[in-house]
C-alpha cells in the first residue's frame, strides 16, 4: 500500500474500511437518523456513489460498522484474557477498549441499540458470546479456587451465569459513565478496578461461602 | 366505581389506564412497531376511536405506558428504601418490581431503548433519577461505617457515583436474565442476593480500605 496515496490507487478493502471508519464517527457523533451519506462520503474522502457501490445502503453501512465494532470489542477482550486468563485483565481489556475506540462504543451501546430490532439484535448476539466468555471465566476461577482452599463452596450453574450477567451489565453501564465526562477524568483502569472492587471481593466471598444475606446488614 | 361494569359508566382517567394496561401489555410482546392500535382497543375492551380520543396517537400512547411504568418503577424504588435506608431494601424492591411487572420492564428496558431517541431519552431520565437516588444509599451507608468503625476510609465522590453506575447496571442486566426464563426460575429474592455478594462485599472492602487491587489475585 506504500505510496497508494491517490484515492484511485486505494484498494477496496482499505476504502471500505476508510468507509466504515467514516460511518462509526458519524453515527456515533449525530446518530443513525441525523447522519447523512454525504457526510460520509466527505468524512472518508471519497464520492457518494463510491460508497452505495461498495456498501449499498445507509443500513447496510449501519449494519457493517455495527459489525466491525463488535467483532473488535470482542477480539480485544479476547486478547487481553488470553495473556494470563484473568477476570481482572478482561475487564481491563474491555475498558481500555471501549476508552481508546468512543465512538465504536457508543455506536455499540447508543446508537445501534435504538434504532430497530436488527441492529438490536446484533449487538445482543455480541453481548450473550461475551457473557458466556465471561460465564466461562467465572467457572474457571471457582475452579481454581476450589482446588486451593479447604472449606470452598461450589457454586451452582445458574449462579455464576447470575454474576456473569451483573458483571457484563456493570461493566457497560461504568464504560458508559467513564465514556461521557461525568467520571471526572477516570480512567479505564480506575473504572477496571472500581468494577474489581465489587466483583471480587463479592465473589471470593462467595466461594469461601460466606456470601452475604440480609441478616448480615440488619 | 362500585358497579360501573358498562362501558359508558367508566370515568376516563379508568379508561385510560385500562388503555395503558392493554398498550404496555402489547408493545411489550409485540413490539412497538408490531403491536397495532386494534390490538390494543380489543385488549383493553373499548373501540379503536376511544383510544384516539383519549391518547392522541399511537406514539402518544407508548410515551404515556413509558412514563407510567417508569414512574411506577421509581415508586417501588423508594418506597423499599423508605422502609430501611438500606440498599438491599431497595435492590429488592427494585427486582420484586420487575418481577411483578415483567410486561412493564420489558417496555422500559428493550422498547422504549430501541425505537429512536425520544422515548430512549424518557429512560435516560429515569435512570438518571435511580443512579443518584443508589448515589445517595452509597453515600450514606460509607457515612454510617465512618461513624462505627476504626480505620474506615473516605470514599471519594467519582468513587461512590462509579459504584452506583456499576450497581444499576449490574441490576438491569440482573433483571433481564432473571426476567427471560434463562435463569432457571430463579426468584427476584435470589436475584438481589446475587447482586449484593457483589455489591455488599466489595463494598464493604472498600471501606475498610481492603480494596482488590490487581496485585491481589496475581
Amino acid at each position: 500500500m506504500g505510496g497508494a496515496t491517490g484515492s484511485k490507487r486505494v484498494p477496496r478493502a482499505v476504502r471500505e474500511q476508510q468507509m466504515l471508519d467514516a460511518g462509526v464517527r458519524a453515527f456515533a457523533r449525530s446518530g443513525y437518523q441525523n447522519a447523512s451519506m454525504d457526510d460520509i462520503a466527505e468524512l472518508a474522502g471519497v464520492s457518494k456513489p463510491l460508497v452505495y457501490l461498495y456498501l449499498n445502503s445507509k443500513e447496510e453501512l449501519f449494519t457493517a460498522c455495527i459489525r466491525r465494532e463488535a467483532a473488535a470489542l470482542v477480539t480485544a477482550v479476547r486478547a487481553a484474557v488470553e495473556r494470563d486468563a484473568q477476570l481482572w485483565s478482561g475487564l481491563s481489556g474491555f475498558f481500555a477498549h471501549a476508552a481508546e475506540h468512543p465512538e465504536g462504543w457508543t455506536l455499540l451501546h447508543v446508537q445501534a441499540r435504538t434504532h430497530g430490532q436488527p441492529y438490536a439484535r446484533e449487538v445482543a448476539a455480541m453481548r450473550a458470546e461475551i457473557v458466556e466468555f465471561v460465564t466461562q471465566l467465572i467457572g474457571a476461577a471457582a475452579r481454581e479456587h476450589a482446588r486451593g482452599a479447604a472449606r470452598a463452596r461450589t457454586l451452582a450453574g445458574t449462579e455464576v451465569s447470575g454474576l456473569a450477567h451483573a458483571l457484563v451489565g456493570a461493566a457497560e453501564s461504568l464504560a458508559d459513565w467513564a465514556g461521557d465526562g461525568r467520571a471526572g477524568g477516570h480512567s479505564a483502569q480506575e473504572a477496571a478496578a472500581t468494577l474489581m472492587n465489587f466483583a471480587w471481593a463479592g465473589l471470593g466471598n462467595l466461594l469461601q461461602g460466606t456470601g452475604w444475606s440480609p441478616d448480615r446488614v440488619g
